[in-house]
């Protein structure tokens, strides 16, 4: 397909698509076109009934026993398991639990108590607040230690013996910006340090290899790509190599290895069991399996194929369609440097945004000036890419957006 | 009722009970008598379509926008505002969230980082596991602190001048002993030393007036009495005066003064949501939420009377029926000084207790030595009480516990 683009062209790509039949199993909008899984990952049809299921005949009917009996106990670890193919690592080394934020409070501070002689947390300002956040929280109960940051391209040059742990996102929220997994990993291990990689925006979208790169420690999100549903327990890895070594700084009973034997000194469990924390949300580990279900038999390579390209159709229809509109892309043009959402910014993002809204195209906003697509490639059609551009065509050749209506913000975008 | 008490007598309670009609509105075993809700509550009947609701319609339907469109955000201040009646306090003193593990580590370390010239946590030795691994946790990050246990009736007189924090939880897991939270708080304030409360065994079924006892910081679990369902999301409690003074140490955006703003730095937000951490398990809440709505208009003074009650007779009937079978009571025998469970030591409690539920009578073992039944005052009918221990004389007089079938340990019980 080289020159101009038609929905022709689009709707082709579609009836080609291995993965065109598992759309229907997700609930999209009848009337418009969902571009923010990359920040709510839509409904599996299935969902409903297996939360049902949980709900009334787990809990209500079963009560107490299924914690046995439907294997609630196991949750954390069987939807580990699960996660453990999308993202190249293997069973032993994954769990669903808590929230990223903790998770990645448990991580930083075990990597930091396992090297005492190592002050430094290096990430890059910019990176995702919570991540910087939990950083911030952990360097100061420690004491002595330091969160530095610096831009991304610089980080590989200020890795040193100081630092004990280099923590990145692998997909930037903002730009959508892939780092190379392989390139920053060696260069921490080069200087003795740990990484820890955030894959939010990357589970379930594009390729992940941990065990392959020699990853020690990521944490992600179980809400966004995985499709499970609004606050979904996120989840963590560590490394089988590092499990013995690594110490929860949250040793909640969950995580102690004869949690019902009611001992007063934690004892760690024997591997990844030792980093849970409380009582599990039993209610989002069953929307999450469920989510987790729709990526039973799909073909990866033809996924994360598919996220490429729907972002790269994305950026031809933009300069095709709405070139002179003020647009600049703030996202990396090459599919191999991007994630799966691509963003724009423009200075006036936020009514353009709420005016796309209007007319059933959901993307977001990011502060200060950014329009942000996801396209999550389960259920993201490549006509959905065609409706998404001529509406904001529409509504930039219009000037739609240019009403009060639009400017008033909401708590939250 | 002096002398032998009948079920008729039992029947007769039910009838004048105000709250009788508030049985209907769970799920209960058709056959059966669950007394595990201080474990895990019953499910509301009302419950499955809340959540179904909250699956199916908003995020199904309204997908992100639900964030405001149906005040997800406000979640955990929305719950907490159910809560605070439940448990004496203002409504802007307490929110639901993260896990009861979660909150205590975020308590604990916040008074401990307040009054660095205090380096001692002080609990009792049997506490709740994970009370005392996340203080196990929190000293050993924080360095130079220090975790001590003594006798619960030793604690009034162990409180000095090197004491932060005292830990302690009103109603105890195993014995259902209640402690006298006016008098402990008055002694930690006394040396100046703040107090923590761990009231999972308490909300929802005995008296709390956190505000009039001048508690300083509490936490809990809402899967309980609170009947939030299988991993629910806990709550917290910091009272008014101390909220600007003290800092989460787990800092997630969820609690930064403007989460949307994407800034680096950590800025808490004013009041309660500063100790909000990640995103919140929107699912959880709603089903939190449904079961904090069945406290609706309910008497509070009737249902503390009626948890007192139900424990009071359970132990009459437990003199007049199963006299001669072993069985020691490990809870106090006054009501005033029990919470709404009741244990009973026994060599043979495990298999016991999986006899009773082989006849359809659910309480639950607790390691090594312990029957305990609880009484969920919304739920449970004086005539539950009779059927529970007339099983139980059963099981006793058969001797049906003693077989095989119900000396196999679970993993969970």
């Amino acid at each position: 397909m080289s020159g101009q683009l038609t929905l022709d062209d689009l709707r082709a790509l579609d009836e080609r698509d291995p993965l065109a039949s598992r759309r229907a199993r997700f609930r999209l909008p009848a009337d418009g076109v969902y571009l923010d899984g990359n920040s709510l990952g839509a409904l599996p049809r299935r969902t409903p009934a297996a939360v049902a299921d949980l709900v009334e005949n787990q809990w209500g009917r079963d009560l107490i026993s299924s914690w046995n009996g439907h294997d609630w106990i196991g949750m954390p670890q069987r939807l580990g398991g699960l996660i453990a193919p999308l993202i190249g690592a293997r069973a032993s080394e994954v769990i669903a639990c808590d929230t990223t934020s903790t998770n990645l409070f448990k991580l930083i501070c075990a990597a930091m108590t396992a090297q005492p002689g190592r002050p430094v947390v290096l990430s890059e300002p910019g990176n995702f607040p919570t991540n910087l956040y939990m950083a911030q929280g952990a360097v100061g109960l420690l004491g002595d230690r330091v969160l530095r940051t610096v831009p991304v391209d610089e980080i590989a040059g200020a890795i040193d013996e100081s630092t004990a742990l280099v923590m990145l996102t692998h997909v930037h929220y903002k730009s959508g910006r892939k780092l190379d997994m392989k390139a920053f990993t060696a260069a921490a291990h080069a200087k003795g340090a740990l990484i820890l990689w955030d894959l939010s925006h990357s589970a379930g979208a594009v390729p992940l290899w941990l065990d392959r790169n020699d990853v020690d420690l990521a944490v992600g999100c179980g809400y966004k790509y995985l499709n499970g549903g609004p606050g979904a327990p996120a989840f963590l890895f560590v490394a089988d190599r590092l499990q013995e070594r690594l110490h929860s700084p949250l040793p909640g009973w969950m995580g102690h290895d004869a949690p019902f034997a009611f001992e007063d000194e934690f004892r760690p469990s024997a591997g990844i069991l030792r980093f849970l924390c409380g009582t599990p949300s039993v209610i989002g580990m069953a929307a999450l399996e469920s989510g987790l279900k729709e990526f039973d038999d799909v073909d990866l390579d033809a996924l994360h194929a598919k996220a490429t390209a729907l972002g790269g159709l994305f950026i031809r229809l933009m300069d095709q369609r709405c070139d002179g509109f003020g647009f600049e892309l703030a996202s990396p043009r090459r599919g191999e440097s991007r994630g799966s959402h691509v963003s724009y910014a423009h200075p006036e993002a936020y009514p353009i945004c709420q005016a796309l809204i209007a007319r059933g195209v959901v993307g977001d906003f990011r502060a200060p000036d950014l329009l942000r697509m996801g396209f999550a490639p389960l259920y993201t059609s490549y006509a959905d890419v065609w409706v998404a551009v001529e509406t904001l065509h529409a509504v930039m050749h219009e000037r739609a957006w240019d009403s009060d209506m639009f400017r008033t913000r909401a708590r939250v975008t």
